[in-house]
């Protein structure tokens, strides 16, 4: 976005303005002693519609657009409730006073073994139960997931727990049935721009949580997210799982002050998943403690009764009495 | 892996085969004195079994594996053939004495202009005609493309030059218009690990370009061709167009030296699209001309005959005369 | 390091210990069934001469070793305390109780500035002031600084207001003046693999602010940290100002978790900058309380009486009022 | 920079000059329908005057100016010529038909093995020697080199042979006897925003070898580049030695995309290191191959006669053979 002054006289209650509103901006002067800004109205957390009426008065006002307007409308306070039956409805908020805690196993191995798990983390305050129906393994020749049934049973046990069940939808043919059974259905990291399943799970009315691909930019993440909205739902919930980056010692970057951004420039809630972002055990609630802070929507993390028998990403799950330990500590 | 020497004495034998083998390795001892040496064969341009063999005769070796054991069997010899209607077949080599141009519009805007980009086209040795039908765009509000029909449409006219057609499928609802009319289809950088649609793809017998995602390691490129192998499909060309990193003045990084560390691990052609990797088209025929000196199985280019009036990507698209005067000066 | 066991039987027990110590493992079978561990102990929290220990009993442990042996041996209560004339000293703590909070301008300007901006920041409980004397400006254009003799003069305000006084030492002739009239010296981004520097700076006993470059790696940092322990001073807090990575609306990429990861793996105090960092007003706050969830060391911010005056990084700079409610909000 | 239209008939032109101009651009509308475009100048291969100057015709022209002032102002034909006692002059230039070798070993160990190197690689074209004197090392508990008089002992045998010696200085220390000994002087990445060192090589007239920082951006290592000829010495050859990214199978991103620019964009020429960007001895022929198809003005490689006694990188260098049959290869 570019202001061009109406005079130079006006620069010094420009700047006043443009910093008062955060505003990052290059002030130039043309050949002929004409003086305008460029301002980063991309990467500002206003809508370029406001900033365009709080500077339209210095001048002229140039180049307004986004890329994402459904995004640019939801109001301050929007949040996403999940109803679950016979409880009461868990809300993710942006900056949320009452984070939501979302635990369970990577991926589902037997409904025993959930059952323990939900009872645990019902009492620990978990609302959201997430486990992996139908995994998207990096490899054709690692373990698969018990398959789209799995969401049934999830939900199953998650309801009999007074939670949200949680899963992730791989295929376009898994979105009905992810529909009809879960609560909340996940895009993983790796499907975050397969548009033809954002555009499916779009056209149904149940809350979407958006992982972030590795490899995206937040404006990408967001876009992925407005094609959601451009579908007719608007009831998305973005979740950081870390960058790729620099890392050695830990499996991804986990990019907290990208969702601190994120926040003050788009109203959806988000959730940070450690996790996946860390793969480090002994740093998870370090992290955990750190995304609560911003504050963030809420937190989800790999839970296991029995970490070593997990038929997946086995040595980063933390057993219950781990798991516990660590909501203690960070609830301090 | 591992290898235990069997006796000290061995360590100047092993690391002289070793060394002639390229591989890379550290030595170790034990508090015992016994020697040991770390060999990362997950990194090494030679099979795990071959490389046990070798080293075998000096001691144990321990923790042979492969994530991507159908790439690891594939003929070194391995060459995808696409038919061409009426015409030579296409061959895509891995290090090729004659490699493959692929160009053509970022999308199909019109037959009349698709036609006339052919004859030149022709002309000028290409014998892979690309065209977008479906777009896949980072937000829903830009221009979608013309749709599946547009496949067939792409392929006539192709076909009418005695060139081979490609063209990317977004959806597996796009899985089967693409497989029967299509001679190559493309799998887009965002979909690399759709793993549902790999799938889909390796069931049909078409050529299929998998081009790289940006945020995605070597490894994880190759584990998603061994998805399509998986499926019963081992006619996979590659397709490098640049990765995220510190780029700021272009595009992407394109990464040559892990397309030069491909060919030596796995048998499949690699394309290299300096189009998408770079975004500027100054450099367009530098960096062609470094792909094909490694050398690629061939490179892939936007062209249009006025590319000011394309529906997307129109400055970084080749005009008739830049694309000649590019590949005579490369072909020098 | 890789634990070759005893018996296959151990197996269970030795998968206990390990999880319970927080370890990453391999267990891989050879071919006439011996079973073996490869751990990641450079990776680890833990010294390698305890996991040796810890896990000896079950076999043969190979390959002990570390980059860092200085850094391993510093106690776990490892603190770094700063003298102040007429003052309580600032300790560093690696997880501390009482983070410290070092603030003042980018680079100074002039020394009425700089004493108001002290008695603000004095007032709000910032115990050390900052202030370039010397600026490692990317472009040699640009604005350099008031030069060596800023040293003392910061040093002089600072006391006045019972503050310590960091600086940067940009060059191995400025480490005199640095370590006679600073309190803490600062090696910058830019200068953090200087190996002549940090030499040098380690022949002096004053504290030593290492800041952590774009481009290294967590272990790399470590290392820089280890010449100055070579040298002879272990009096060095860490600083970790933001890595490159996919970022493009923030300058550089946040990495708080690589900040826990290097908490549990060494001793030493780390501070977190979220001014270079993110160069982003609006999320200053947020990432401050992050960091200080961790718990970091302390926070380093920049502020100025009047930033649209300063001569360098100017919009980042937090202005008195911003930084007092920064304070008071993430106090609470 | 940005062109405000003075008619909005001169649209078409002004896209056809600035798509021959090869400048990307963004074509904007204000709200009362003025045309203005927004030219990515500082991104641009040509001068920012010369672009001012070419569409100022059209409209009013914002904004111009470079960080690099001095390098826009080298002649488009610059080169870097090295003289060699009693020997022709070494000639580095930027599209170079000529294209340097530079090759010796990472470190110097003893002069005989050098002596040996040296006699071989004159044989194959080398025209510059290498040998690091002092290393700079990630760690100080590894070896660090013979010291300062290996300037002189590298400098007799290069020249006995008829070749230039080329040499890191790492300390301001270092420059003096690095200017009265060398033929050309290195900077290494870790050294690349040295200010202080780069500013007193500057001083004197000896080539400077500037190497890219990892983290560095394109437009970073022409202000690294700027410090040189801000201190009175336009005597640099630039030096790619792979950037971070996501590489995992290889030890760093060998961008010569990022070359490729630099060439459109500075007149400096600019020699690529295969070795230290991949560490893989089975690519670099395959990445040599590629860097002189750019062109770029030369290459740099390890080589020692026996690369298992080397005493630093000893599994990167070359042996005398293979790089004979490189040279052969990628001469073809």
């Amino acid at each position: 976005m570019i202001l061009v002054l109406r005079s130079p006289q006006l620069l010094p209650a420009v700047i006043e303005v443009s910093t008062r509103l955060g505003l990052s901006y290059r002030v130039s002067s043309s050949q002929n002693g004409e003086q305008f800004l460029e301002i980063n109205s991309d990467g500002s957390p206003l809508s370029p519609a406001f900033i365009g009426t709080e500077l339209g008065a210095f001048g002229q006002v140039l180049g307004l657009q986004s890329k994402t307007p459904l995004l640019d409308r939801l109001p301050n306070d929007f949040s996403v409730s999940v109803s679950v039956p016979g409880a009461e409805p868990v809300i993710f908020q942006r900056w949320s006073q009452n984070p939501v805690w979302i635990a369970g196993p990577c991926s589902l191995d037997n409904a025993e073994m959930l059952r323990k798990n939900a009872a645990v983390l019902q009492g620990l305050g978990v609302r959201v139960l997430r486990g992996g129906a139908i995994k998207p393994r990096t490899s054709p020749h690692d373990y698969q997931g018990v398959g789209r049934e799995g969401f049934r049973w999830l939900a199953d046990i998650a309801h009999e727990f007074q939670m949200a069940a949680v899963s992730e939808a791989l295929s376009e043919d898994d979105v009905e049935a992810a529909l009809e059974y879960l609560d909340i259905v996940q895009v993983g990291a790796r499907n975050m721009q397969n548009f033809a399943l954002l555009k499916k799970l779009g056209l149904g009315q149940k809350p979407i949580l958006l992982k972030r691909a590795p490899g995206a930019t937040l404006l990408e993440w967001a876009s992925a997210a407005e094609y959601i909205l451009a579908s007719g739902n608007s009831r998305v919930i973005l979740c950081e799982r870390g960058v790729r980056g620099l890392e050695r010692e830990l499996r991804y970057t986990l990019d907290l002050a990208g969702v601190a951004w994120m926040q003050t420039r788009f109203a959806l809630p988000i959730v940070v998943d450690p996790s996946h972002a860390t793969g480090t055990k002994q740093i998870l609630g370090a992290c955990a403690a750190a995304a609560l802070a911003l504050p963030a929507a809420g937190i989800m993390l790999e839970t296991h009764p029995h970490p070593v028998e997990a038929r997946s990403d086995a040595l980063q799950a933390l057993d219950m009495a781990e798991f516990a330990a660590l909501t203690a500590k960070v609830s301090k």
